[in-house]
């Protein structure tokens, strides 16, 4: 593998100009990630503006077998966009335009470096929004690359729904458009299926068509608790089988309710909690929470309180709002590893009471709460950052975590990615599926240009 | 390109005695499709029982380099499952079971050989159904190898959303599974997805993972009718911008409303049409009806009529029921061919209109019916078959409704896929993208054992 030499870095110099830095500062702030990989600078760090800079800085990259490693908004919990091979960083955060917004069809075309909050206070006056929700406030960019979801994916999918095409820029400079506008298309192989969720290692996407939703007329929220994880999940097996439209189905478990408690002097009860949201017409909303509120009852809730006001919806997930703060927050210094798996909804319950025992049984807290509708969720390993011994426990729960997923039908990532924490189940999980990623990417890249390091098989 | 020796039949007629055939009669049985393309027989046909037997028979034809086509219930109306370079038809009929079904997932497993209303009356009992629902009772493996959707998709997607994983037998004959049985995955990339819509050119198919739904407690539905295109079309815009579940929105034309007219006595007033239906609750469905009802008047819809009633809701959706026989039956001794594009929802009244004028220019009628909500439309385009002249024509005009959806955004192919007809146009609509399709297929079929000719630039 190459690197930058001081060739390449002249010419990329010459072309970018101040949009050009081997500067220590930019280098170390593209060299951290949210979570607890070590520094890992890249040699430089480029902010292109157009598509043509992004292929013009490939193919001298290319020339140079330097690699080349995508820079989104930088919240990706996996190292994703560490430069673990050395090379270039190349930052997107000056290509964040809305390029066209097309209400009747309900898509946009936009740039990868724009957020997600940035992208849906532009559409507010169009009575559309973008609904794939991560909690951070990603790039849109990254999210596809990642093929992220979050909390409203059991209505509305993940990134894989949401984006109808890209264009792309490819190991050898060539641009491509993959997709179209149309809703449907059976022209072919999903190339836009292909390059979301293939995190930097294919292509890097300099343009995006995403696929908006109406904001609903009316939102509604609820709460409540139950004595088991069981009855909690019970539930909403029976609510996605009667069709109850969910736009959100969040878990957290009691020691996430008791953390949230212990941050802001609230007094759930020491039980796990399902807070549920639903998007609709009024009639639509309360009917969806009359609905589902019969059939928490069935299986036990407690307290199930709904409100349509706004001030009341924010009361009622006050809890999730609150809980990774509150969670982080309750061991005063700790570091926060998130692990991520996804189960069957019928394996959820089990999942998470042995994951739970798991955690019991040594000396990390991990509270766990999760988007239960997709079966996925999340346990915050609260770590001593000095004690090796510590990560090391971390690293082995999170390790369980993931073969538990894989023996129960599920994913060792459910919208994390592979990055540098989840490498090492990709065998697990694929077989040899996981070669056939490596014969694709080894067909695109043959010199390992695109984030050398990640998804497929390490040579 | 090798073909099937006398060495390579003795071998594969030892593994599967009387069920490889090199006879005369399914040979053409298996040569023949579904609409203009000529009788095109394999040079054997086989009918394995197991995966094995698929992985042991690609072996033995990789060997001595004989084609392989996939074969599903044979209703494709692109000739995909022609066997334009020879070689052996592999017919799935044999493996049609349903090998579990996970309620409270709302999953199912099943092989590739059996049909959508098989599988749905194996689900009766479940209250759960497959959705995708193309027309024709399709092998679910061909549904997914061409990525079909049809009348459902505007509400339940394609067969790229009802794919969850997949067991598919590669050119070296290796086995692998895509995918999982959790809801969403970010563990590298969409295998799933690039092998749906493949057309048999990278792997066969050989088992699916579904996603399913709830059997809706109440199915309402309505018909409408405009004094044009424009009106009918602003209307489905806005009704879905409004968040409107709509099931099924179909679309026929004046034509089609007269052709309905001539074949069943019936007098529907010859104007385009809506044909709507609605899913939900009792409650859910009255509400959607009352708002789509209400928006499609604002827009000038006459007649608009609702019903909830099964016997009522078969009479309102009878033109659309009747829509393609009685077209055909419009003129006699006609052959159909069915074009297939799918352009961006604002762009539809044009599209549909251009083509409408484009036909009304030439010799042969083309009624025009489609899955509006989508986008996507079909003419059906009714040719003497001993008139090269009008075979000519219609092929002419398909390519100009190509052209257009182009032009205007969309895709050669909405639904039916690439197969035979639509591989002219590739190249037009995927630009380099169509390069990078033939570079994964020479990744995964070096040798182009898998249904060569079809989907990638032929060499």
């Amino acid at each position: 593998m190459g690197s930058l030499t001081p060739e390449l870095a002249a010419e990329l110099s010459a072309m970018f100009g101040p949009r050009f830095s081997a500067a220590a500062a930019p280098r170390e702030a593209h060299g951290r990630s949210e979570t607890h990989f070590p520094l890992t600078p890249p040699e430089a760090v480029i902010w292109p503006e157009t598509t043509a800079e992004v292929a013009a800085l490939v193919r001298a990259c290319a020339a140079a077998r330097c690699p080349v490693v995508g820079w989104g908004a930088g919240t990706s919990l996996e190292g994703h966009a560490l430069a673990v091979r050395g090379g270039v960083c190349v930052d997107f955060t000056r290509m964040d335009r809305v390029l066209a917004v097309n209400a009747e069809d309900m898509d946009a075309q936009v740039q990868p470096g724009i957020t997600r909050e940035a992208l849906n206070t532009e559409l507010r006056a169009t009575g559309l929004f973008f609904p794939v929700d991560p909690g951070a406030n990603a790039s849109i960019g990254g999210m596809a690359a990642t093929r992220a979801s979050g909390t409203t994916a059991v209505r509305y999918g993940t990134m894989r729904d949401a984006v109808m095409g890209l264009e792309v820029v490819l190991a050898d400079g060539r641009v491509i458009r993959t997709g179209s506008r149309a809703r449907k298309s059976s022209a072919g192989y999903d190339l836009t299926g292909l390059f979301v969720g293939s995190e930097g290692t294919l292509g890097l996407i300099t343009e995006l068509t995403l696929r908006l939703r109406g904001q609903p007329p009316a939102v509604s929220a609820a709460v409540c608790a139950f004595e088991s994880i069981d009855g909690a999940v019970a539930a909403v097996i029976e609510t996605i089988q009667m069709g109850v439209p969910m736009a959100r189905i969040e878990f957290v478990d009691a020691a996430t309710a008791m953390a949230v408690n212990a941050r802001s002097g609230a007094d759930f009860p020491p039980l796990p909690h399902l807070l549920l949201e639903f998007h609709g017409t009024e009639a639509g909303v309360a009917e969806q929470a009359e609905m589902a509120g019969a059939i928490m009852a069935e299986h036990g809730a407690q307290g199930f309180r709904w409100s349509a006001r706004a001030e009341d919806r924010a009361k009622l997930w006050k809890m999730r709002h609150e809980a990774y703060w509150a969670i982080v927050g309750s061991r005063p210094g700790a570091q926060a590893i998130v692990t991520d798996v996804c189960v069957p909804l019928s394996r959820l319950a089990e999942a998470v009471a042995e994951t739970q025992a798991d955690i019991a049984a040594g000396p990390i807290p991990g509270p766990i709460l999760g988007h239960v509708g997709d079966g996925n969720f999340h346990a915050v390993l609260l770590i001593d950052p000095e004690s090796s011994a510590e990560r090391e426990a971390a690293k082995a729960l999170a390790g369980r975590m993931a073969e538990r997923a894989l023996r129960l039908g599920g994913t060792v990532t459910g919208e994390h990615g592979v990055g540098m924490g989840k490498l090492d189940h990709m065998a697990a999980e694929h077989g040899a599926g996981w070669d056939v990623m490596g014969q694709i990417k080894a067909a695109l890249d043959p010199d390992n240009l695109f984030n050398p390091g990640k998804v497929v098989r390490q040579g």
